[in-house]
Formats: structure tokens, sequence, C-alpha cells
């Protein structure tokens, strides 16, 4: 796969997975679920916002990022294993950086390791 | 102004905000600070996201939608008052939603009022 392809391809992927979980319906009307896709610096999250009565809701439910190539889990409110699913979807596991692990141990789970930001 | 021209003219303000509150270097060098635009579906936020030692960290600062011609303000962590500097930009009154805000209230300030969810 040339370099492009790959990127394009993981783009697909992540974009792919916000989607589907975008699509589960809130539990009271209130809450909206955007997917947000920020395609020129590689952002992508899903992000559930609105009322439960009159308390403000905003939650940050999934985050991924695309830097050098490899694909950062930022964020993962849910309980699927994302990295897994990417693996799943064809994404190489030395591509896959768990962000929201600290550095440190990252390098015993098995997936990429990444760089200090 | 044209609607299309209103928009365009709305999207840079958001931008330019968020884009200046993102140049606020971090308290510890562990933070990065993202600006995320999503220019198709017109979201826009500023994420700060990484660790405090062993902690982790990830806030979205402050969250922009435009929606129907009108921009909503979804969240906001700092003291700046956003509405208002929307208005010294030039943006109309009655074309801030301060989505962070109950809607039941949205009517006594003077600023727009936008519809339920």
């Amino acid at each position: 796969m040339k370099k492009m392809d790959k990127l394009e391809f993981y783009r697909q992927c992540i974009q792919e997975i916000l989607t589907e979980y975008s699509k589960h319906p809130s539990e009271n009307g209130e809450i909206e679920v955007q997917t947000i896709f920020d395609t020129k610096n590689d952002h992508y999250q899903v992000v559930d916002l609105g009322w439960d009565k009159h308390r403000r809701i905003y939650n940050c439910v999934m985050h991924f990022d695309i830097k050098d190539g490899k694909i950062w889990i930022q964020r993962n409110q849910t309980d699927d294993v994302l990295a897994e699913e990417l693996v799943r979807m064809g994404v190489a596991k030395e591509d896959i950086v768990i962000g929201l692990r600290p550095e440190y141990v990252r390098e015993y789970a098995g997936y990429g390791v990444g760089y200090k930001i």
C-alpha cells in the first residue's frame, strides 16, 4: 500500500467507527450526538451534548488523531476496545498508539508507542 | 450581505477566536492544545489533551456550531465572554445562540433563542 492510500484507509476506518457509534440513540431526546471530522488536521470525535432536564451535558465520547501515519486513540468513554476494532478492520498493530495510556506502559501492550507530544 | 457571505464571515470569526485562544501556552509542556475545525458540518472546538504527570487530561475548552445561519456557543470553559467578542467582530446579536444556557433563560439575555435540538 502506498503511504497516501494507507492514510486514506485509516481515515475511513476511524470515520466508520465514529459514524456507527453516533447512530446509537441517546437515552432522552435532548442529547445531540455530533460527529466532528477535521480531515485537514486529522482530528476525529464523537461528542454528546445537550440537556438532561436542567443539567448541561457535554462529553467527548471518542477521539482519534492521525499523526505521522499512526492512529492515536485519545479518548474512549465506551467499553468497546477500539484498538482491536481497528486491527480487525486491517490497521497495522504498530500503527495504533493508545494515547490515553501513559507512555511508559504503552510498550507492554503490543501496540505502537508513538512519541512525546 | 448575501447569505453565503455571512456564513463565511461567521466561520472566519469563530476560527479566529479559537486559533487565538489555542496560542496560549499550556502550564506544563505535556498538554497539547488542538483546534478542531469541521468546516463541512460546522463544528469548531479547542481541546486540551495530554498528561499532568500521571493524570490524563482531556478537556474541550470551547465549542461553537453554526446551525441555520446562527452561531451556537456550546461550551466555554474560560471567562472570556464569547458572545460579546462575536458582536464586537460584527456578528448580529440575534444570530448568536448561547446553547450552554437552558432554553427558557435565553430570551432574557438579548441574544438569539434558537430551536430545540
